[in-house]
């Protein structure tokens, strides 16, 4: 086990909401001056205040989102600068998409368990109805906007840790969720009225699909290597990635009451949705120190991610 | 000393140059089908193939472009689609802006270390000729195109390894090099003609000044805390940053034989400058196996990134 704990925590969602068929999605309405980075240093300030902590006290910032706010320079120097000016703290982003968080989790507990920091905020942030195609009644439905921030410590005790971390990239399933355009595959110059190239695009089916004949495989392996299986798991928090979430779930074998679906209050708030939930979970008694946690997640890739916690 | 060794590199620079006073830039000219992505895939294929490895004997897939391809999904996956399809090996992105590939080797040596993985794929690529701004001559001069890929791999005998690895980031630069648009902070939608919005915006000046105060405090540190003096390294491979490399190199006291400088052969490309420097400094003989290696530069952010490694 890597010797780390959670020291602090913080989100922030948008308060107004619209609704599809009872879903509600939070989102930020048009011409709303909260942006994506906004968002990130809500929810940064409220994990520091949680912590009772000051910024000084962090050694790393690690930004997580899966889009980012400008191309140049990176989304953590940008947070840095809101949050952390004056200080040389260092900033990096680690991007997974949509499991980003749980794989800097993943990565940065070798390097607390190492020594190389103590104190790290890791903070995702998506303004995802920015992105959203009209035309595509299903992912138009389904995303939200917020942002999730956490301080991982390292814990001297060693009552807390990560206990195993695991990810798996199918990239057969690349150009199931991608926006194509903004960057150098598609420049903005090239954006012209009407073009669908600089939206999100899923193919929902086809995503569904492929998760559900791969995650199967990769829960029983991460059960396998990890010697925990379901039963030894107090709490799971899956990536909300869509109304088919129980279907995923009751095919991996993992009953009702050990995982959380606020896809109908939150939907998929892309990177933030994993975090998000784990933090709610907690706020609702769902999970107490001391719990075994598993976040597991797809992303678009397709990427598997997820990491069991010792909270 | 978290013991890895490269087993392999490649890169790619395209033939075409351009040439401004003298100084040569390869960059891709307009209406070729090389992309930032085919770059990756040439840089990657020749890695492996140095390596006389195949796809699947790699661990993980880390890109460290400072510029994404796509918005989503992240460069990891795309470059997998073209690399790895049919295989299930991570994909992830690590980025610091123009010193990411250097975060990545420090980030991912823990991971190695630590016997997470044990052969580590990091491949960094730029089409940076696509951002540059007309109107700005001295970063309109200054980058060229490329691709570099190395292999990191558990090194059993401990004879090569990653000594030490620092990283710092004063945002009060955060400004000083971006690109704005294209991304949440100013959408693709927003693009009008002649806008410089999207384009590459450097301020040279306010970077070297904020970096002539922040570099010598940051490599005396370095020094210290690692233990090791400009006299007890072999190579230093500095960012490719700009013409003023010289001055910023004697300001920090490294002799000229003890460092990489071919600006004038390839310019500033971005976060490909560093490793290519690397693998140019070992094709020229000027590294060899059991040499202390020490990898630096600063990006946009303002970051600084160090590592020292014995090759």
């Amino acid at each position: 086990m890597r010797k780390v704990e959670i020291i602090g925590y913080g989100y922030y969602v948008p308060s107004e909401t619209v609704e599809f068929d009872g879903q509600i999605r939070h989102r930020i309405p048009e011409g709303s001056s909260e942006t994506q980075l906004s968002m990130a240093v809500t929810a940064a300030k409220n994990a520091l205040s949680k912590a009772a902590i000051d910024i000084n006290e962090i050694d790393c910032i690690v930004a997580t989102s899966a889009v980012g706010i400008q191309p140049i320079p990176c989304n953590a120097a940008l947070i840095h600068e809101q949050i952390a000016k004056g200080t040389s703290i260092p900033a990096m982003d680690i991007n997974t998409t949509c499991t980003s968080f749980i794989a800097a989790v993943d990565a940065i507990s070798y390097l607390i368990d190492a020594g190389r920091y103590n104190k790290v905020l890791i903070v995702a942030s998506e303004k995802a109805s920015l992105g959203l195609n009209p035309k595509q009644k299903e992912s138009y439905e389904l995303f939200g906007d917020g942002a999730a921030a956490l301080i991982l410590s390292k814990c001297e005790d060693g009552s807390a840790g990560v206990i195993y971390g695991k990810q798996n990239t199918w990239s057969e399933g690349a150009h199931d969720t991608e926006i194509r355009g903004g960057l150098t595959n598609y420049l903005p110059k090239y954006y012209v009225e009407g073009t669908e190239e600089y939206f999100f695009d899923m193919n929902g089916l086809k995503v569904l699909r492929l998760a559900g004949k791969k995650l199967p495989k990769f829960f029983e392996d991460f059960q396998k290597e990890s010697g925990y299986t379901v039963n030894d798991i107090d709490m799971i928090i899956p990536h909300q990635a869509s109304k088919a979430l129980s279907m995923i779930m009751s095919r991996l074998g993992i009953p009702k009451d050990k995982y959380i679906d606020i896809v109908p209050e939150y939907g998929n708030m892309v990177s933030v949705a994993i975090p998000h939930a784990f933090m709610w979970a907690i706020d609702h008694g769902k999970i107490k120190k001391g719990d075994t946690v598993l976040l597991i997640g797809t992303a678009a890739g397709l990427t598997a991610s997820a990491v069991l916690l010792k909270y």
